[in-house]
């Protein structure tokens, strides 16, 4: 039986996936029309990038799960036409690319880098960084991204603290979950990454009152979601010093409108959104994955619990 | 009985290395007269920096070994009035701390992150950097440093080469040799770090001809010695773009000169000698293990080949 694919993706990321698609289907055995357009009724699987035309999922009568093509659901979350399974993309390519994002911009701060790029005199100033397990870093979000970056962390050397919403527990690191353990994290975060999903209930998760419970000095990371931060009192903490430096790779409004004030903070260092690229030879093998778990009545991986909203 | 150590360093250390020493030699049972003035004669170890004082081991009668504090020894080894054991310093605080420093370089270099870090304008302009696994990094030099930095640059994804004059193995790492081993390596170097000690046989390894093997665009990273790099050859291949840019933590003449180019040159990145510090607790324990030793007959760690020069 030939199964029918819908890719609902703006048009541009068909030449990115169509062939890594094809390939992924090819080494699984599985035969499929992969099309742009295909008749509602007669289409198995939705392939599917949030921004896509398709939003109204009711003529997909046959379908038997949407297989997002990006990490974040939360423009598709809400959608009351969506009544079928919903996956979420959890890409390794994009996890090893997130881990190293993070990575990289923590052993910057870590090392203070910036004080060497930037310096413009010609100063011989010795300076002793700690080490890695004299820095405590923590992680906010411990799903398969976070989790990812904490264990990297720590086999850095580096003392990580992780939180998130109900309790779990990572190797190496100390788990913290509920509303009382994101405050003795934040108390505790010299550098501070924000990898929670955007919920209702993550919104504005750093406001003036948690960045106030951080040590003066801190740095925050944000390769996670825009909304987790309260701009103003960003902004405010960082003139301040309570907030030593940010480094941010996501907004409320993307691209970054070029007359936000962080574009100009010197204190702040905007990155374009690229902490968490999904590779598309690594995510056609997932999205693959669960079309073979569907078609053997095998339970999909990466589904989305919708109350939850991730 | 009491063993006579002498101290032999610039004054300023004593405060930073009196009381780790005390504290290691107390956990270790050793008894000792710690100073920094004995009869000569009389001293059983000598713990040394070569920029002291002590410059004519002949008066040293009786001691059992010179226990330097520095990981370099190139100012000592040529020194003919030393005729007994030397010991480099192998801290593992300080292999920590340069495994640290070259990370964090490396990630600086293979993420682009100056181009975030120093951008002017506010032009989002997403771009998507390789992975780990797609970037070719070379180090040349697999001692204790050089092997722990290719190790945990193994871990971290990135297809490491290796390089040293005579064969050696770290796992993970594809590990060449030699003259035609070194052409090779420079050859595959999107990134090389240099870590070989200061030798007659290491001094100008980067020269107008070896620089030239490298892929264009290449980045060094220089935390090992000065002299391992022609600095003429090196600022005319920044000039050119055959190099892209260059990070520096050591220089031959130290402070780096005022009027020195490397300050001056926009891609060229100068940091003050801070990838390889000692720290004083664990580098106690390593020259106390070493008194241990030669007071049981068992065989010094890290001792030197002065043939070889390290």
């Amino acid at each position: 039986m030939t199964l029918n694919i819908l890719f609902a993706a703006k048009p541009e990321r068909w030449a990115t996936y169509e062939t890594p698609l094809r390939d992924a289907l090819a080494d699984a055995g599985i035969e499929a029309e992969l099309a742009l357009t295909l008749p509602p009724e007669e289409v198995d699987y939705i392939v599917y990038a949030p921004n896509s035309d398709l939003q109204d999922f009711r003529p997909y009568t046959r379908a038997k799960a949407v297989l997002n093509l990006w990490a974040g659901v939360e423009a598709v979350t809400g959608n009351e036409t969506l009544t079928i399974p919903l996956a979420r993309m959890v890409d390794p390519g994009l996890t090893r690319g997130m881990v190293e994002w993070v990575t990289g911009h923590v052993m910057r701060y870590h090392l203070g880098i910036d004080i060497d790029i930037e310096r413009r005199d010609a100063e011989w100033e010795p300076r002793t960084p700690p080490l890695a397990s004299e820095r405590s870093v923590v992680i906010l979000g411990l799903g398969a991204l976070g989790a990812a970056c904490a264990e990297m962390l720590t086999s850095i050397g580096f003392n990580v603290t992780g939180w998130s919403r109900s309790p779990k527990t990572v190797e190496g690191v100390t788990c913290l979950h509920g509303d009382d353990g994101l405050k003795e994290a934040l108390s505790r975060a010299e550098i501070a990454v924000l990898l929670l999903p955007d919920t209702p209930a993550t919104q504005n998760t750093l406001n003036v009152e948690t960045i106030a419970l951080m040590p003066e000095g801190a740095r925050i990371i944000n390769p996670g979601r825009g909304p987790l931060i309260d701009d103003e009192a960003l902004l405010a903490a960082l003139d301040s010093g309570q907030i030593a430096h940010a480094t941010l790779d996501v907004f409320r409004v993307e691209p970054l409108p070029s007359d936000d004030p962080y574009w100009t903070d010197p204190k702040v260092t905007v990155t374009p959104h690229l902490a968490a690229e999904t590779r598309p030879v690594s995510a056609a093998r997932v999205i693959v994955e669960n079309i073979r778990r569907g078609e053997a009545g095998e339970p999909f991986i990466n589904l989305v619990d919708r109350d939850l909203g991730y």
